[in-house]
C-alpha cells in the first residue's frame, strides 16, 4: 500500500492509497485510532451510497454502531440547510465526543462531513474516504466548509482528518467530465512544484481512458505529495499554502457567476490557470510555453477560452469578493518560473485589460 | 488596570479588567495586534447597543471601516438562523481576512460572535468585550457555540480572541436576577479551585447591591484566574477542563426542560451544584457542610430545590443527551473535598434515584 505522510503543525496523519482499501476501512481504523471509537457516522451523496457505502459499512466490526446519511449528490448539498440536516442527525444519533465522522464521497461530501465533524460537540474525529480524483486535494490539508450565496467555501474551518484512505478502484467509475475535473489539481501540483512530475504527467497521461491502476497510484502518490508538502510548510494558508489557489481566483469567480455546476470545478481552474500563466508572462517578462500546454489541455477536453456570457468586469468583481482579497488588492498566485509558484497583488482595473486582451473567448456559450 | 493572562496551547492572550475600558479598545487594540485590523465588526444585543456601542464605536480611529451588528438579546438568538444572518452580513460589509470581530455583550453575543469569527473564511480574529458577570466566564477560553433545538451548545469550535476588555462599569446596569446567573460560575470557580476565595466571597458578597468597583475588580481577577489556569492545563477539554462543568449537566438540563430563558443560566446551575454536593458526599463519604452553603446561595436570592414542573426521569433522559455524555454513561463533576474537582461516571438510574431521594422539590412552580 502507498503510503504519504501530511505532517501538519496540529496533526500528523497518512493518506493510504490502494485499490480496494474501502473494504478494509474499519481494521485500519483500529491501528490508525489512538482511542477507540464509540460509534460511526458516515456521510456519502446519492451517487456514491448504491456503489460503495455497503463495502464501508461491512468492513467495520458488528458490534460497533454504524450510522449513515446520504445527502443528494452536486455542490448544492454544501449548504446551511443539509449542514444544519446532518448536524441533527448527528444528535438524534446519539453521536459522542469518540464518535468519528466518515466522508465517503468526492469533495462536496468531504467539505460538508469535515464541517459537521469540525464543529459537532466543537470538535470530533473525522476520515476521509475520496471516491473522485477532484477529492485527492480537498481531502488532504484539512480545509472544510461550505459555501454560502455570496461565495464559495465562504463559512468553515481547519480539522485534519485521522487519516485519509484512497480506494483507487472507485475512479474507474467517474465520467469523464469529473476526470477532469479532477485532473486539473493534479496538473496544477506540477505547475507550482514540482515541473518533473508536469512531464510525467504529459507523458503518461494523453487520455483518461483506461490508466492502468499502477501509474494511477504513482499519478495519485506525486500529486498529494506537492499538496503534503505545502500544507506541512504552512497548515492555516499564512503563506506558502496560498500557492494552491494557482487559478482558482478566476476559476471560483466563473464557478459563481456561471452558477455552481455549469462548469466542474476543474474546467473553471483550467481557464484560471491558462489566465494565471499569461498575466506571469506579462508580469515578470518570461516565457512558460503557454500555446504547448494549451494544446494539452485542449487534448484532454478543456476549454481554455472565456465563457462568451459571461462579461470580463463581472467576473472581475466577483474575483474582488475572493476570500483571499484583503482590503481590496487581489493577491494573484503567479509562476516566476515553471515550478515556482508565488503570489502578487494585482489591480482589477489591469486584470480587466488583461482578460479582455489576452484571454480568447468561446464563440459558443 | 488589572490583567490575568490567558496561556493556552493555541494561543496566549491577557484579560484587562477596569471600569470605563470600553472607551479606549480601539486604542488599547493596536498594541494587542500584530497585524493591523483591515475592518472592524461589532456584534452586539438589543439590550447593549443603546448604553455601549458609541462608546466602542468611538474608540476607534476614524479611517477603520467599523460596521455593526445589532441581534435580539437573549438565548434564543444562539440559532443557526441568526448566526448565518451575520455571516452574510460579513460577506456583505466585505470583511476579510484580516478583519477583527468585537463581541460586545453577554455570553450570547459572546458565544455567536465568536463562533461567526471561527468559521467565517475559516476563521478570522476577535476580541470578547463582555458586559455581564456571567460572561466573564464565557468569554475566556475559546469556547465559542450556537444551540441546536435538541441541545445547548451542541454547535460550535474552539476560537481564542486576542485579547478580553472587561469593562467593570458595565457591570452595575444589570438586574438582580442577571448578577444571579453570573456569581453562580464565580462561586463554582471557588468551590473547584479555591476554597480560600470562596471564603473571601462569602465574606464579601453578602448582597450584590453596591458592591464597590474594587471589589468587583478584585473578584473577576480571582474569579478569572482559576479558569485562566484550567484552561492552560487543558484548552480542549481533554481531562482537567471538564471540571468547570460542576453543576452544568444538572443546570443545563434544567434549561433545556424549562425552555431557555425560564431560569438564568446561573440559577440551574445553582442547583446543578447543590446536587453535586449531595452525590459528593453519597460516593465520597465525605462533609461539605451543604445546608451553610444552600443557606448562602438562599441568602443571594437563588433556589435549590428541583422546579416542582419537572419530572426526575426527564431530567436524567435529557442529561444523558448532554455533550460531556460519552457511550452512554455520565460522567459528573464532583468534588473530592473542597476545593478538589474530580469526575466520576454515574450510572442513569443511581442519579436518578439520588434526584429523588436527596432533592427537595420547590412547592410552587
Amino acid at each position: 500500500m502507498k503510503k504519504v505522510t501530511i505532517d501538519t503543525s496540529s496533526k500528523a496523519y497518512e493518506v493510504f492509497i490502494e485499490a480496494g482499501v474501502r473494504h478494509s476501512i474499519g481494521k485500519q481504523l483500529e491501528t490508525v485510532l489512538t482511542q477507540a471509537p464509540s460509534s460511526i457516522f458516515i456521510m456519502t451523496d446519492s451517487q456514491v451510497a448504491p456503489l460503495y457505502l455497503d463495502d464501508v459499512v461491512a468492513s467495520f466490526e458488528e458490534k460497533l454502531p454504524v450510522y449513515k446519511a446520504v445527502i443528494e449528490s452536486g455542490e448544492a448539498s454544501k449548504s446551511f440547510a443539509v449542514y444544519e440536516q446532518m448536524l441533527t442527525k448527528a444528535l438524534e444519533y446519539g453521536l459522542d465526543r469518540k464518535s468519528v465522522v466518515v466522508a465517503l464521497g468526492g469533495g462536496v461530501v468531504g467539505d460538508l462531513a469535515g464541517f459537521v465533524a469540525a464543529t459537532y460537540m466543537r470538535g470530533i474525529r473525522f476520515v476521509q474516504v475520496p471516491t473522485t480524483l477532484l477529492a485527492h486535494d480537498s481531502s488532504v490539508g484539512g480545509k472544510v466548509a461550505i459555501n454560502h450565496p455570496l461565495g464559495k467555501n465562504m463559512v468553515g474551518s481547519f480539522h485534519q482528518p485521522e487519516a485519509v484512505f484512497y480506494d483507487t478502484e472507485t475512479l474507474y467509475s467517474l465520467s469523464e467530465r469529473e476526470w477532469r475535473s479532477g485532473f486539473a489539481e493534479v496538473m496544477k501540483h506540477g505547475f507550482i512544484r514540482d515541473p518533473e512530475f508536469l512531464e510525467w504527467l504529459q507523458r503518461e497521461v494523453k487520455t483518461f481512458d483506461q490508466i492502468p491502476v499502477e501509474r494511477l497510484n504513482s499519478l495519485l502518490e506525486r500529486s498529494i505529495a506537492v499538496k503534503a508538502q505545502i500544507v506541512s510548510e504552512d497548515e492555516r494558508e499564512a503563506g506558502v499554502r496560498a500557492h494552491l489557489n494557482l487559478g482558482h481566483t478566476l476559476g471560483h469567480a466563473l464557478e459563481t457567476e456561471l452558477g455552481y455546476g455549469v462548469m466542474t470545478h476543474g474546467e473553471a481552474v483550467v481557464i484560471g490557470i491558462v489566465f494565471a500563466l499569461k498575466l506571469s508572462e506579462e508580469l515578470f517578462d518570461i516565457k512558460l510555453n503557454i500555446d504547448h500546454y494549451e494544446k494539452w489541455f485542449n487534448s484532454l477536453g478543456y476549454q481554455t477560452k472565456l465563457p462568451a456570457n459571461v462579461t470580463t468586469s463581472k467576473l472581475v468583481s466577483t474575483m474582488t469578493k475572493d476570500k483571499k482579497v484583503e482590503a481590496g488588492a487581489i493577491r494573484m498566485v503567479l509562476l516566476s518560473e515553471l515550478g515556482q509558484a508565488t503570489t502578487k497583488e494585482v489591480s482589477a482595473d489591469l486584470l480587466e485589460k488583461m482578460l479582455d486582451e489576452r484571454m480568447e473567448v468561446a464563440t459558443n456559450g
